[in-house]
């Protein structure tokens, strides 16, 4: 338990000095009492509302942006949201999008129970390590009033439950169940669950006590094929990331005290978020035969001999919304992707009487259904307001393309597209308006990704000393290219004196020999540090 | 508390007395023991198992259908089941075809905590009766190791929680700071998410103690919106357990003390299962202002005055795949009808040779090919094994329709067609094969209905006296058409004498003035009764 203490106090220390409007709350606080309440579908939003900007406070455009897009909410639940439609419908469209990719890969999806004996955790000693000091424990099974009316736990259980942080020990109790024989491998299941960790500082999306994810969880007779599982899985992720999200990645391995806890090995992709911080976006591990052999996961070989699978797991979270807002968006609100719009296009009819109204209505539905024909959902905005608040809400919101069509352009026989991303206008014959959408999607999708690239790469600053290190870390944050001697002493010093964390040992590298940029230790390669979320 | 604690005690009683092979479990036990281990996909499947007969012994048919076509598992918790990837797939089917249905109603989708205070709870008086007994409840926030070295619970909660046993208290709570003025009405959001009730007495997805629904949840500004849209939602759950499930269903309205904690009316679909039971397959709720009340959601009308809203909730569970097992399946195995099938056809190649296993295969995959193109996801089982455990191992899967394709089909430019429901075989031209797998799935998705409609007409039953009820009860099961004057004591009387319980006063029946089957006193119209799951 040592472990995860430590790394609490250092997050806690971490957050004190970047002076981030975080809370410093006790179990019963809630998590982000700064997100303004609005109401539904922003009907009675106050439209006026400008966001704080990311220069002045990002930590609070963060929450900002949360609320001005309606994605989330506190709840009366310590450290849990409320995803409200406008972001559990990005959630859907990722989980479609990521879903079928595991199918293609012979991915099938189960379920399993959502609490975990006790016993269970303990099997294997560095997992009950990174879970016990954060978990929901159940302990009883009714309530009933006491003699002063208050109700209160009775039914105490024999053995108290946890509501899963993970689903390793309670998923593996029954593969051991239902592998026998090598005929039975691989077993290739993932679960969309919802977890528990008891999290002490929370954040919308980035971290909250209960969280949305996916997990995949795989079972192999070799280890060669477990670890070509887990590098597959984190291909999965990087494609999902770099053509969806358009986020890039950089895809490494983990030091030794950054893995997950019962992995041999913990596979990452780290992206970096505009603040200059790191933000893991999903793991994939190989975790050999750590919980086989606790878990008594065996098969009879070819050759009839009792072996230990190999196996893996996997999973990105509800977090991605998190790396998404923070990648894109801008001081005006959300920007989202094209490829994760719920709501690609939006179109706006401008009108300055009844008569002008019954002109342009069925000139933008006829668009509108052009455009949902060729596969995008686009949606009308003919509520009767003034075109200006549409405009700002629509932007708050994200949707990547607005249109605008008035009695003018109807003359002209063309709209006006604008982008939510550059803000660029421009004038589009009707007739070809919805192609044009399309090609101007796959423009947005393509510069966005460009954009962010350009912005990472640019943030990535090979160091050679601990003193250029601290000094670019101070003035220029991002990520910083280190040697590093793999001990893990060097990497606690740098943590615990500049808050940066080792983000993974890059896959893509040169062979180099250097010098560990603390010890002076002889280096084969770089790490990756950053401070992170 | 006193409702649930003489609902069990009469279930369990019911139970004894059908001599059903329900474990009388105490908490520790788990709940369906005898489901044999099968592993994975059937790989190594006892291909020679036989299942129990329903003749035989109902109950035992009903688990052994479950463990051979591998649709889920006894999971180490309690009364919660691992739903296998046989059995989530048709979960996913039944998702993914509802969520369309209620977004087509204007319904969006969100997310809320999985834990709900006690306080919460207790706030509607009904409600908290309701679920108070049977309920997870987390105490803790910690495990720490005791002198002994055993992971004991700490981080003791200053208020427990509870796991979501239905989601009313915390939406609602929310609900209240979402709506301010009668612009933000109707707020119309579902969620799909997992569900706690502590049943003593659980059976594979019929009742766990973990289970998988949707719960939609709507506030309006009047009464009759409210009330319009409950029985709407209704309506959507018959479409889709008579369109989808092919499951004809009975809509009506729960007696009072049937109806769920905490609303003014609840009205439910029934279906009736093979062995004369009935089946509570769906039920959504006229709320009245019975939670608007207590939890303070109100706006501010069109003419500025304060409102409590007029509130809905709806939902359905995985139960409904216990449904589809129980409505279609025989002494073979499962049946699925065609459009909830996740494999709705397999083709088995047939060869005695590698040289004719060369010639089959291509033709095998054009015809795979050919379906596929039509929308249907066709599987082809071409594992070296003998035919005869492939079509019995198919059989017990459910899949609508087999096709068999060997040399000898070959020469004569067909191939064998096989349904399950009839077992039904019949040639067919090789070149006309995949349109006719259309034509036959559609045949096979009218016929179960038809079938099981008829099974479920004959065996509703108008009965003019309590003799009359009780012997047909008796000899024949089913739904009895009973004349009843609406007085709870009348009813208690039949449930405790009988084990049966009013399923609903149906919306469809005729004018009729009686005498009630109980007490002799003056009667509207009929309620339907029956033993129930």
């Amino acid at each position: 338990m040592e472990k995860k203490a430590i790394k609490n106090k250092v997050d806690k220390k971490a957050k004190k000095a970047l002076n981030l409007n975080v809370k410093q709350d006790n179990q019963t606080d809630l998590f982000c009492a700064n997100i303004p309440n609005i109401s539904k579908g922003g009907k009675n939003m106050d439209t006026n509302k400008r966001l704080t900007s990311r220069a002045k406070d990002y930590s609070q455009w963060y929450l900002d942006v949360i609320a001005a897009a309606d994605l989330a909410d506190n709840s009366p639940v310590r450290g849990c949201m409320v995803i409200k439609p406008n972001g559990y419908a990005i959630w859907e469209k990722m989980q479609s999008i990521l879903d079928a990719m595991f199918k293609a890969t012979g991915v099938e999806n189960a379920y399993f129970p959502l609490f975990i004996p006790v016993s269970f955790l303990s099997r294997e000693a560095e997992h009950v390590e990174g879970f016990a000091t954060e978990c929901a424990v159940v302990t009883h099974h009714r309530l009933e009033k006491d003699s002063s009316g208050k109700l209160v736990p009775t039914g105490k259980l024999e053995e108290p439950l946890i509501v899963r942080p993970t689903s390793e020990t309670i998923m593996y109790e029954m593969y051991a169940k239902w592998i026998n024989s090598y005929r039975d491998l691989p077993l290739l299941l993932n679960q969309w669950a919802n977890m528990v960790r008891w999290e002490m500082r929370t954040r919308p999306f980035l971290r909250t006590t209960e969280f949305l994810w996916q997990e995949g969880h795989t079972a192999h007779a070799t280890r060669e094929e477990a670890d070509a599982r887990a590098r597959q899985m984190l291909e999965v992720y990087r494609v999902f990331a770099e053509e969806y999200l358009a986020m890039p990645v950089i895809k490494g391995q983990k030091s030794e005290s950054e893995k997950f806890a019962g992995a041999v090995h913990s596979y990452t992709i780290e992206a970096l978020m505009q603040d200059g911080k790191a933000l893991q976006s999903g793991t994939s591990h190989f975790l050999g035969q750590n919980f086989s052999r606790p878990f008594k996961v065996k098969f009879l070989d070819q050759s009839g001999e009792e072996q230990f699978v190999w196996q893996t797991s996997w999973g990105v979270s509800t977090r991605l919304i998190g790396g998404l807002i923070m990648t894109h968006s801008d001081d005006k609100g959300l920007v989202i992707p094209p490829k994760l719009a719920p709501t690609p296009v939006v179109i706006i009819p401008i009108w300055a009487s009844a008569e002008e109204h019954k002109k342009v209505l069925p000139v933008v539905e006829k668009l509108a259904g052009e455009i949902r024909g060729l596969g995008y959902a686009a949606q009308i905005d003919d509520r009767d307001l003034r075109p200006g608040p549409k405009f700002f809400e629509w932007e708050k919101k994200g949707v990547p393309i607005r249109i605008e069509i008035g009695s003018k352009d109807l003359v002209k026989q063309s709209v006006v597209m604008v982008r939510r991303d550059t803000g660029e206008k421009q004038e589009v014959g009707i007739t070809g308006a919805a192609a044009f959408v399309k090609t101007l999607l796959d423009r947005i999708q393509a510069d966005l990704f460009a954009k962010a690239l350009k912005f990472r790469d640019e943030n990535i600053r090979e160091v050679e000393t601990y003193e250029e290190f601290k000094q670019v870390l101070q003035e220029k944050g991002g990520f910083l290219s280190a040697p590093w001697c793999l001990n893990p002493a060097c990497e606690a010093r740098i943590k615990e004196e500049t808050k940066a964390t080792t983000r993974c040992i890059p896959f893509d590298q040169r062979k180099e020999t250097g010098k560990c940029v603390i010890c002076g230790g002889k280096s084969e390669g770089r790490a990756l540090f950053a401070k992170a979320y």
